[in-house]
């Protein structure tokens, strides 16, 4: 715990409005208590973020199990929830961090490696401006894990396991469940309900309730490898982007048409990204990354 | 209008949580468009903040009736709304400006006059670190403004004018309707209605309504010269704090416990501040007032 008057220099920065407080450590010296993320995080009284991550050298990493990923990933997300818990991974913030990291001279070249709690990802630099990260493996909850790919995997003659969704006053819908590291359960809106006016102030009920709680996607279909969405992520709220929610969404909007397109195009309401199926039952998320402002904070 | 990758000094700051971003503008060169105060407004894109202030010497602002001003206050709050739109004052506002004008050296001694498009307010540096302003006149809507403060003015034998209020699915209350500069409509809450759990996501209904829209607090009298308060604010909705709320919520509960006691204690979800009643038909808001980072944006 560090003292109340501290000064830290920061970064604000964002991927399609998902926003985040970057604080460069280049010596591992400062951590930050639950409190400090707290404050750090809030809107009003802080600078703001959904959360707050500390550009750490992975050698200087606390826990192990990261410092051993050193000779993989020269720096370290250590990502903290706005509620000052730490998470595993973030994938809009791997994209943020990338750039951070770019822009201060601390990599080079068009592909990096950045270490995180969930293990290293793989994060590259396209011309044009977008930066794709590899989330790692995926699949449907249900089905076993056999890096097949294309839904051959799935028990045979079955349907993707789902779920009834409530949302606001409408009838259940249908529910597709995936895993991305994290829960989703992406629903497919039907013809006349609108994606823009549905009531998400308040979370939409699942029925069975995965039993660690789930983000749920709502999504529309624009027509092969597109589709509009929005998100209300599980103990947050409705969000204006989420990266692994995304790439959820557009792995069950495939699945929905047929298997065939791999390249997806996700409008979520803080701007547009782009999934792509990978060899090997893994997904890449790609869009921009902003750096907004650089400063220093009193916390 | 000014160009896309322009970079600007800023510092954050906050009264009670009700947030800024202020921009130094020590030449008056550094106008804003709409379209910038919006983006550095913006809490996930931008920086974040209820207004955007520009701090700029009274005799170089754009309007003349401001520049009037310039005899009598060196430094112009040019207040501007989160939406990109202008707007005459701020009672927070103005308190954070002071303290801003203080640390920057740019204004000394525990008095200062700062210029606004409601005319140059009063600022007072406290033992303590408390900051007050006067926010100037007040009356009940309705009633003749002449000075005399203590009710005396009301029409003979009239009851204070009232509306009915509905909030959620709760039976309507009666609102003691203000003017501060601006519109106020406050209701005291009833024993067993909880003041915590009222739902403010959607405004509240008043009846009849005033032409151009109106704030309402939700008042907790907690004793003698205290209460607690929630705010829905015209325009904008539910907010952690609002100074002329504050003075409206204390110059009600006032009213309806005899007009006796003129220093309040008026609690808000970002904290506590101090309504004084004063000679002259006049209300003071005192209160905290933080800066909280510095640096430099691109907008």
């Amino acid at each position: 715990m560090q003292g109340m008057s501290e000064q830290r220099d920061f970064t604000k920065g964002h991927g399609t409005e998902n926003d985040f407080v970057l604080l460069p450590d280049p010596d591992g010296t400062g951590d930050l208590s639950a409190e400090q993320v707290r404050r750090l995080a809030n809107r009003r009284a802080g600078i703001g973020g959904d959360g707050v991550i500390r550009v750490v050298p992975t050698r200087a990493a606390a826990e192990p199990e990261v410092r051993a990923q050193a000779g993989a990933a020269e720096w370290f997300m250590d990502y903290r929830n706005a509620d000052g818990g730490v998470a595993e991974m973030c994938g809009n913030g791997t994209r943020v961090f990338a750039a951070y990291l770019r822009r201060e001279g601390l990599q080079t070249g068009s592909e990096l490696r950045i270490a995180t709690r969930a293990g290293v990802k793989q994060v590259r630099f396209e011309d044009g401006g977008l930066i794709a990260v590899n989330l790692g493996p995926w699949r449907f909850v249900g089905q076993a894990r056999d890096g097949t790919g294309r839904g051959a995997h799935e028990e045979a003659g079955s349907a993707a396991p789902s779920v009834a969704v409530t949302v606001g006053q409408w009838a259940p819908l249908v529910g597709t469940l995936l895993d991305l590291g994290n829960p989703h359960t992406v629903v497919r809106l039907p013809p006349g309900m609108d994606l823009d006016s549905l009531d998400l102030t308040r979370a939409p009920v699942v029925r069975p309730e995965p039993g660690s709680g789930t983000n749920v996607e709502l999504v529309e279909l624009l027509g092969p490898g597109a589709l509009r969405m929005r998100v209300h992520e599980r103990g947050v709220g409705e969000t204006r982007s989420c990266g692994t929610g995304a790439a959820a969404a557009a792995l069950a909007a495939r699945r929905w048409t047929g298997d065939v397109v791999d390249v997806w195009r996700v409008e979520v309401p803080g701007g547009t990204l782009r999934v792509s199926v990978l060899p090997g039952q893994e997904v890449e998320l790609a869009g921009p990354a902003e750096l907004v402002a650089d400063g220093v904070v009193r916390l």
